[in-house]
């Protein structure tokens, strides 16, 4: 059999959207959205209710040592490889009732369709809610333990208190010191597939229904302050000043000139800046950023990061400071399996909806599961590209699409490396 | 008699010094420096000190419903005016011994040398302590109180809780609404000399003793607060943002620009900038800043402010935000009086030491009291110009200098105007 011999099977468009309808309600905020921080509360009230579902679908649940939750249905093959669809349940405070949700559900529809249909794959499909995706605690926890790429320190160092993150763990039934055994043996994957919303408005500018993604863009995250001297505003000559704000201003300025001039394809944002001593009459001596950047391509992506660094010591010197850096987070460049891509647009051609090749620029659990095991992620449109607010949407035939695309490439990527 | 019949008098500079060795214990820090932060328990320990030097040397205690503290030496006509001599004795935090100190303790030894000599003067000279001249609770609140210019709502309005400063005062036996009774009738008054130190480095760097000062910068300061729309920084097109931290940093840069290319004599600084929700992966949507602007010349002044409002508006427009505007304190660019001016610049020379006319760009009482009697400012050096820290150093050769040139001044402005 190959995924083809498959082809007028369908996911239930109904029972997905009811799930939906009561996942929606964990977490539901006043504005129509959720919020479900990873181990919060509503974070682990949404674990409960996707164990339930699980276990009333007569699926086999499985959780590990991250706090990932599974729901497995078993080839016939004892030694089979595991193919793994999912994303996450967890969500920003006041975020859509999309982001993450939608590629859990449809994983769990997914199974639910294949068992019902009564087929038998040559490797196990596991469907799984990754812990912490959206970084509340850390970016990519679950998907992180799962391929060892956690760093030793990722719970403790010297610079930052991670005593609450370490206790939220402990109250999910997660102890710190375990996460380590969450590490899986890649020679027991067959791949990895995610379903996702877009988060930006190419598809749905486009009027396309799918996106496939290609690779994920690289993300690196520093922290910088540019020191002076806080001196009398009212009688330091303008020209005599060691303006650690100006100093600031002019390197966010210049940052994001640096990137729409120079490396198309690369993103710029800084998302803080802290001033002291912030008051009356006093030129401030210190001004704390906080930035991230991006880039789909890998050589870019360094050379980009490269110059923005010195850019930092550029205008430090041109206005009298210090500067002192830190890396926060890098992640690198990740490229989807070709295979993956390819059985991708295949089923699109045969479901007949129009697709699309891409790059994401959000940072998604495939991109971590992409250096473990092959994977492909499968994009649908956000109407107007909004997402991470109460307004995130997407059309429900699309989260249909999608999910039946899923269904289609899981069935298609199993039969075939199975 | 005239001033220059005293010729040969002069302060007892070891009294003086004296006096500033006690003063300086009092909220010292462990830099060298003083804490007095105004109505603090430092501030009104300091008080009670001058309270006891002003009985300790026979001389009358006064003090208003503002706070202010005076020593009164009666002329013999109880209808003579008064000639006020004065400055602060609060601090900034972790500021400097000198400024205002040195003005108060240099009114207090002018008294006690005029009432030493056995002159009688035909006005009343009264040595003063203005209360808040640093601006911890209200900017010179004071000197603003004793003439009538404190605004209704200095201690209350809709934007923010006054309940801590209205606390202060009542501490400090000063019930806020009794405040306007400081007010005092400008007929009544002769004039006012304030001794202060530069806080810049002209006249160190002249090598000059003595500063006249001609007018005191006006001094505006504004809110601005950037709106625009929180999206997810990976997923946004650089081009497609409403970065309020991007249009803030522009707005700091060019007004920057602006102040030095167009305005000669003028004078900006943005103190504060704070950004929302300045978190992880998402552009900000806020961008609070506050800044303030100085010029010596009231239409320049007026201008510039002007141009700072507009760039405000074109910066907003050119990155799609909004930009919400709240005025926070304007000054008006003072004169001090043409005859304190040259009565200031009479004395240098009679007395040997060197002088110049200059601007103030730092706020003082002088300010306040300029616009309701005729004032007359004198400065001496500050090492390197560094104020406002404890490494404020002005060399004891020119306290003495400034202390004989205030007692010389208000001597000649005395026997002219009484």
């Amino acid at each position: 059999v190959t995924g083809s011999d498959y082809a007028d099977i369908r996911i239930n468009a109904d029972r997905l959207r009811e799930d939906f309808a009561e996942l929606c309600e964990i977490g539901a905020t006043i504005h129509g959205g959720v919020s479900r921080l990873a181990l919060s509360n509503e974070d682990l009230q949404a674990r409960a209710w996707l164990d339930r579902r699980f276990q009333h679908s007569g699926i086999e649940v499985r959780d590990d040592d991250a706090g990932n939750l599974s729901g497995i249905l078993r080839s016939e093959n004892p030694d089979a490889r595991t193919l793994i669809l999912g994303s996450h349940l967890d969500t920003v405070p006041d975020g859509g009732c999309y982001d993450g949700s939608v590629g859990v559900l449809a994983a769990l529809e997914v199974l639910r369709t294949i068992r019902d249909a009564g087929i038998t794959l040559p490797v196990h499909l596991e469907a799984i809610d990754f812990t912490d995706e959206e970084g509340c605690w850390h970016p990519n926890l679950g998907s992180g333990a799962l391929t060892g790429t956690l760093t030793e320190n990722y719970n403790s160092d010297r610079d930052r208190d991670y005593g609450p993150f370490r206790a939220a763990l402990y109250r999910a039934g997660i102890p710190p010191n375990n996460i380590h055994k969450a590490r899986r043996d890649p020679a027991t994957l067959a791949g990895y597939l995610e379903l996702h919303i877009e988060q930006s408005q190419r598809l749905f500018e486009a009027g396309c229904d799918i996106g496939v993604i290609t690779n994920i863009a690289g993300r690196s995250s520093y922290q910088m302050e540019f020191r002076g001297e806080a001196c009398h505003s009212g009688t330091t000559a303008m020209e005599n000043r060691q303006d650690a704000l100006l100093g600031a201003s002019t390197y966010i300025v210049e940052a994001h000139r640096l990137i729409r001039e120079c490396f198309p394809g690369g993103m710029f944002n800084c998302e803080n800046l802290a001033v002291s001593p912030g008051t009356f009459n006093m030129i401030p001596d210190r001004a704390n950023v906080v930035w991230d950047c991006r880039h789909i391509d890998k050589e870019q992506m360094e050379i980009m990061e490269g110059r923005l660094l010195e850019l930092a010591k550029e205008q430090a010197t041109v206005h009298s400071l210090d500067v002192w850096v830190k890396r926060l987070v890098r992640t690198s460049v990740a490229t989807m399996a070709g295979r993956a891509v390819l059985e991708i647009e295949r089923v699109c051609e045969r479901l007949g909806v129009s697709s699309m090749r891409m790059a994401s620029y959000a940072g998604h659990d495939a991109q971590i599961m992409s250096t473990f095991t092959p994977s492909g992620m499968i994009f649908i449109p956000s109407v107007g590209g909004i997402s991470h607010t109460s307004r995130e949407f997407t059309e429900w035939r699309h989260v249909i699409q999608g999910a039946n695309v899923l269904l289609h490439s899981a069935l298609g990527i199993a039969t075939e490396v199975g």
